[in-house]
């Protein structure tokens, strides 16, 4: 067993503190992961604070890892010592559902397995997260990462990109599709860059004003805010595409109407239940769809894309002692557009 | 001009009755159509009762309209006297707009002219339906009635029967597809015998047991009664795809809940606003859809598939006398499952 010096909270009203885990030994087909950088992610909060239910602490959060390889087991081919490797949402599904033969494991039948809170196959173990120094994976659940990326740069692609990536692909987005992503936050800064990367045609919707230049700045051609009087109507029928990124409770009709006929929203958010009205997709012949995560081989290739493009997340890389005061800052929308922790800040708490 | 007999309402609490409306000599693109049936659709009731708004008075209803061409003008070389048409939703659109060029003139971004309760292209000549003896019509927005099947039973196919052929065929309904159909009433059995038709594998979802055997009977080969306790549950990821006909207000997200990861569910009612859960979306990658009727060209594709696999509505025949009584059963449900009006009783009054 492999002692592990991580940061967890004890309880949903608890402060993330400093806390020791074990990682076993890799078995045959696992490798040990030192951890370099974590993301951290507006869910890991949800999760912190048990806003979903179902929490189980101690809680060691994180799911956007990128890492070195420092240990393989014994049957371990595809990856050598010193590969700097990826883990996402999930560490592992059952491998046998159709989902799963799909490469679509996040719609695991059975459930995927998260990286923290959550619980290995046999239901009991529970999984701990990338706050953390080393982390034990299995060899077919993590990523490669393109080394010609900055890699506290890329740790966000993990979840944010790949979550953006997924319905942008999935729904063919090209060279002069006329799109719209609504929300300029973690997931919405990297959407605008995937979208722009694949010759998208992108408007940012966001609410206020304040992140015209920023939108502008990162690829996009315009700008609705739409807190603004008559931002819906003079838009209306607007866009092919719409890639909504809002996790707060938003009028989804306002959006809809925004489409050109046939046109196509995605959630990526999972916003409380909001009144939709039929018409909003009958009269104009309208897709509303969702969409969560992506699967080990798709996850494979956005960050292959994203290197090609050279696409990567915009963050603010903090030590670990600085995680409670991040969430404070995220939950005000305070942060341009990612925390991202160097996790060298812990390993110098685990040799001290 | 032809004075031509009808059935009007002449306010939103009035009962139908007789009524005299004068038709126009078809000008060089038109053509002067005999009706000899008229199906009776939920949304006459709507219109009739002014529901939906807007209604304007004399009203004519009546869409679902299968006749005998008896004058052509003077350039109209497609149609010959004595041809079978029919006569849907709309009988005019802008002609040039993206959704008329592309066939789509249900979308029309001028909006489409109906049948009935609408506006002729001049924003001021009103429309009157098929409750009348005779209609005068463009010649490019009327459809060839296959003659091999029963015409009182092709009349439903102008409105009902392609709003459900129209998202069939969309989504490539074909051969083991498993479908399922929600609520039977006018819309759905023609849904169940189409997508019976295309191959599919169909179940019927309605509310209380009674129409179980009817669903069978209609080439269903399974039927859930959505009132029984744990009909949801027990039926959770089972379909591919879910055509819901339902106009009343209800739960989408009991219904998503039925799809499996990647379905879709078709909305063609417009029922009242209702809840909308992201994550019935989200976590199985879902599509919620809406489809409104079909184009002329899409419509005459219907027909042709119908002539092809004998596929017509179930129809109970009535003089135009008993149309006051028809809406009241219809809003009982007391139909199996359409009213189909016979134009030769508004003829008698007419020559009497």
């Amino acid at each position: 067993m492999i002692t592990t010096a991580s940061y967890a909270t004890i309880s949903a009203n608890a402060p993330l503190a400093p806390h020791t885990i074990v990682r076993r030994n890799p078995n045959a087909h696992e490798v040990l992961v030192e951890v370099i950088y974590c993301g951290v992610c507006h869910s890991d909060i949800h999760q912190v604070r048990n806003e979903w239910g179902g929490s189980h602490y101690p809680m060691v959060p994180g799911h956007e890892i990128v890492g070195k390889v420092v240990k393989t087991g014994e049957e371990v081919i595809k990856w050598r010592i010193g590969d700097i490797v990826g883990i996402g949402y999930f560490i592992d599904s059952c491998h046998q559902c159709e989902a799963c033969a799909a490469g679509e494991e996040q719609y695991c039948e059975e459930g995927m397995n998260t990286t923290f809170n959550g619980y290995e196959r046999d239901g009991r173990t529970p999984t701990y997260g990338g706050y953390s120094t080393r982390i034990t994976v299995s060899e077919d659940y993590i990523l490669r990462i393109p080394t010609s990326l900055p890699l506290e740069r890329v740790a966000p692609l993990l979840c944010a990109g790949i979550t953006v990536y997924s319905p942008l692909h999935r729904f063919g987005i090209k060279s002069n599709s006329n799109i719209a992503v609504v929300g300029l936050g973690g997931l919405g800064h990297v959407g605008v860059k995937i979208a722009v990367a694949m010759g998208a045609k992108v408007t940012v919707i966001s609410h206020s004003g304040n992140k015209r230049e920023d939108a502008l700045a990162l690829g996009a051609t315009d700008f609705i805010a739409s807190g603004e009087a008559d931002a819906f109507t003079t838009n209306a029928r607007r866009f092919d595409f719409i890639l909504n990124t809002i996790s707060a409770r938003h009028n989804y009709n306002d959006y809809l109407n925004m489409l050109r006929r046939d046109g196509t929203m995605v959630l990526v958010g999972i916003p409380e239940p909001m009144l939709l009205s039929a018409s909003s997709l009958v009269l104009q012949r309208l897709n509303l769809a969702g969409s969560l995560i992506g699967g080990i081989r798709e996850t494979q290739e956005m960050l292959d894309f994203c290197a090609e493009h050279r696409v990567v997340a915009d963050v603010e890389v903090i030590p670990i002692d600085r995680i409670n005061e991040a969430y404070e800052r995220i939950l005000k929308s305070d942060v341009h557009y990612r925390f991202v922790i160097d996790m060298k800040s812990l390993k110098e708490l685990e040799t001290t």
